[in-house]
């Protein structure tokens, strides 16, 4: 959701005028597909390489973060992200190619939806002041 | 939502690929001020005068298009919209000068938020082709 990233960028949310929020996501036959919550996740399993651990990051629980991959990888054509069996690490979670350019572009719109937001908020602050008084 | 829009434009959302949605709402101390739901009831109001006549025409309940009313009422520093008492038409609802032009802003944003993802969508079909099965 965009609004964390504003969060994090000054404290814009503490005003107490208008504030434009938008959200962004992706269907597959009118199904919800990608959202804000599985970019989230599929960025800190790339930061971190588990599943569990971006699970633990993001205060999801481990079912949730499961069950979230799990429909991300079934409504894609193709997975996401894998599970990797055995070897040194086993049971570590990576993102496929695909889940890489998903997220990319996903994160892309994403930042141009905030500058759009950004761009038509002094509009709608002009809105306020006294014109609906005449 | 922007889905209706494109419903209605030629049946796009029947397509299997994977499309882009967005959504936009505006918010007073972190609480959603004005939604789809809100635009879409203001604008029926705006065209029939009344605030049952607009709920039948989106099938809300008429108590949910009068709370949703009173919610934005409450949460804009004026009312968007007011009920008329006595008179000819008594009972009648009709935007104020506030609500036309908080609907009109929220309308444009929304064209433009639609323009953003035509223009995202072909980037976000190029990504599947086969790309991620070298």
């Amino acid at each position: 959701m965009i609004q964390q990233h504003r969060k994090s960028a000054g404290g814009r949310s503490l005003r107490s005028g208008p504030v434009l929020r938008g959200r962004l996501w992706v269907e597959f036959a009118r199904t919800a597909a990608f959202t804000e919550a599985g970019a989230d996740l599929l960025e800190q399993i790339a930061a971190c390489g588990s599943l569990s651990e971006a699970a633990r990051r993001l205060r999801f629980s481990y079912r949730r973060a499961w069950m979230l991959i799990d429909a991300m990888n079934r409504y894609w054509p193709r997975p996401l992200a894998k599970t990797a069996v055995g070897g040194k690490r086993g049971g570590g979670t990576r993102l496929t190619e695909l889940g890489r350019q998903v997220l990319s572009s996903y994160r892309d719109l994403q930042v141009q939806l905030e500058h759009l937001l950004d761009q038509a908020s002094p509009g709608f602050l002009a809105i306020l002041p006294d014109r609906d008084m005449k």
